[in-house]
């Protein structure tokens, strides 16, 4: 008797933008070796987007056609429903509902909804015995939530940190390296289409800090919590810091941190300095990169493109082909019911800081700054005047390891001694 | 009712070397949390090791002793054989093929083992219903066959390079940084333990050989091929290499390469000239890095600790934890059966290359140096003379893409020019 062949893997696929074209590429072209690797079929029969009537660079045909996601999310003739429309509200969410209540396995790129309802979703799709994988939602094509969640699943995580925006990297590196205003960049960026229709979930940080709220879950074993992850963006970020930074030996990031302290769960998206001749500091352009620190492994570094057609498909395959091949896994690595609420922590852990501001140029300026720091209990590591600018003079500091809200008390005080002009600027340094 | 909790998944542990004891310490420290993520209780039930009355730094009275591997295979009382002996045949590939015929699955860190018997292992895991999983085998503590096997399971991967053996790159980058002759680095490097008892199975490239071949095995679904491999190790890289690469704005690197042509399975473990500003040129000591290519991810690059007590037990603890959670894949990610035999192709992809030579000071010596490699097809992209040593001239050329073949037979006809002192080195660039 011939052995029955396992059954094809039915895909409904909500979306047909990049990444959606991207996904239907990737099973069009590699049929046969998806099928070697994973033992079966993995075919798609129905998509949905809004207009049926877009042209689009690849053949659709062969697919079922369903205007409505929820409809499609409820077909008979579809296993797992694919969802890469975006959007953590409307259709995306209604129709993963619908499809987890329709006994379908989720693979969605969908970081905003996860962000959001990741626990709700995680506990429904737990109830209804299926599964939601979200690899293509985190640092675009790196494994990234599979390495997490199963690479170090014998560690305890101890920091989790990323550059997870490519947009806000390519215009960081390139003020960095052609000297232009944070401005100049972004229109640059946002003519070529880099950036988001809103642009501040880029350059605000909330598309990153959706992605690292997502890994913190993992990493700590907590129910999702976008709210308490502390955002900042880079919109801030002059080309006078950049080059102070870079000369002191240091780079500016818009650079997730996720880390447990005794205080609770600690989760910053904001700019800050890391060294030059790390791994994140030498990290150009679009490119992500997602540092892992386990108490066992050390440190592991993941770097690769963080979005497009082709990284984000390969992620979204990679969660479809472990369906293909029986591997599955809770939402967050274990079971929704054991996910701990997280106490959020604002930045507790100390670290140094970097503080550029301008003084006066009067005797003792430089001295009522540093009495300010050292009232609120902060150290001075290094210091650098610059060259007077008419009579106002540059001042760099890099402190010891301080808190935060010493560092924001010390900069509370400096406005009383009258020697600033204009504000301050304090970045963390992120020691890696 | 009560759900009947899932059983307890019995690791019996072959090995208490190094990773031998970071396997347990990891098993005892994180006892609760790796129950939290798999859903069952991992437990050691019985060891093994040469010398049981050995001093070690944990705690082993819980776990019952076999003097003999096999013994420990064939145990009741286990459901999973975690290898950790090392060697590629005696007890290791005894204990090994003992307990797949006794019906366990197993989890081995045995690079050696699986390199010259990985097709036939697998097939008999595969007949006797069983897995080998062998994350700690390769680059330690980076997940990289989870990646290659599953992350990038949508990917047809076009090439795999990496630093995979720690000793060779300390070696190489302690003679970069501190000016020092590869035979200093060497004596360093074993006064301080860092090279295997065989010293020529890291500096000759056959332990990172091993390593190359899973990863090609996985990569391009064909059967592991370590003979196959072209193995060149560093012993013959001197401190003027490393030197004058740099000038030209490279590192040099024992690099391993698998990349399918269309000649064959191209496999080369050999030095390598990478530019010193990439993430392989930027690589620094012990650490390892793989690059993988895959035609719709792109390039993902992970980097990390290639061995020691906690990442290689962290690589062993993922190939566990991922069974006790019902992970299961065949052993080089597809059945056994369907992996292709290799033909092997020595290296008939082409790339610039590095030449040193010293030239006899004589009017037209360079000219016949360039006659030569324009005869033998070979074009030159950037030379430089440097200042004459006594009556000799250190000459360097980066020629133009060329086939190894091409840049043998212009070596060969140097010979006859009688201008060379010494025999020159020929370096291949990998561009990366």
């Amino acid at each position: 008797m011939t052995p029955r062949p396992n059954p094809d893997l039915r895909i409904g696929l909500a979306g047909l933008g990049t990444v959606g074209i991207g996904v239907v590429k990737v099973i069009q072209r590699h049929s046969d070796l998806i099928a070697a690797r994973a033992g079966r079929r993995v075919v798609i029969t129905a998509v949905s987007a809004r207009d049926q009537s877009k042209s689009r660079s690849t053949d659709l045909s062969g697919y079922a056609w369903e205007t409505d996601p929820v409809a499609l999310a409820r077909r008979g003739d579809v296993d797992v429903f694919v969802e890469v429309m975006g959007g953590h509200e409307g259709p995306a969410k209604a129709a993963t509902e619908a499809a987890i209540a329709a006994g379908k396995d989720v693979v969605t790129a969908n970081k905003a909804l996860l962000a959001h309802h990741g626990q709700a979703l995680a506990v429904a799709a737990e109830a209804a015995g299926r599964i939601i994988r979200f690899e293509g939602a985190v640092a675009g094509g790196i494994p990234v939530i599979k390495a997490l969640t199963e690479g170090l699943a014998g560690n305890q995580i101890k920091r989790v940190m990323g550059v997870m925006n490519g947009s806000c990297n390519y215009i960081l590196t390139r003020m960095q390296n052609e000297g232009l205003s944070y401005q100049e960049v972004f229109d640059a960026a946002q003519q070529l289409g880099y950036l988001e229709a809103d642009p501040n979930l880029d350059v605000g940080g909330i598309d990153a800090g959706h992605k690292l709220s997502l890994l913190a879950a993992i990493a700590f074993g907590t129910q999702v919590s976008f709210d308490a992850v502390e955002l900042e963006g880079i919109g801030a970020i002059s080309i006078d810091d950049i080059r102070l930074a870079a000369d002191m030996g240091y780079r500016i990031k818009l650079l997730g941190v996720a880390q447990l302290t005794g205080r609770g769960l600690e989760q910053r998206m904001t700019p800050c300095l890391v060294p030059a001749d790390s791994p994140l500091g030498q990290l150009q352009g679009g490119t992500n990169m997602v540092v892992l620190e386990g108490d066992a492994v050390g440190q592991i570094v993941l770097r690769g493109p963080g979005a497009g057609e082709g990284p984000t498909a390969s992620a979204v395959m990679s969660d479809v082909i472990d369906i293909a091949r029986g591997l599955r896994l809770p939402t967050f690595g274990q079971p929704a019911a054991n996910l701990a609420v997280p106490i959020a922590a604002k930045a507790t852990t100390t670290a140094p800081y970097y503080l550029r501001m301008t003084l006066l140029d009067k005797p003792g300026a430089l001295a009522k700054i540093a009495t300010c720091l050292g009232e609120a209990g902060v150290s001075i590591d290094r210091m650098r005047q610059y060259g007077h600018q008419g009579v106002n003079a540059p001042v760099l500091i890099v402190t010891h390891k301080a808190a935060r809200d010493d560092i924001d008390h010390a900069v509370t005080r400096f406005a009383a001694t009258g020697v600033l002009v204009g504000a301050p600027v304090a970045l963390r340094i992120e020691e890696v």
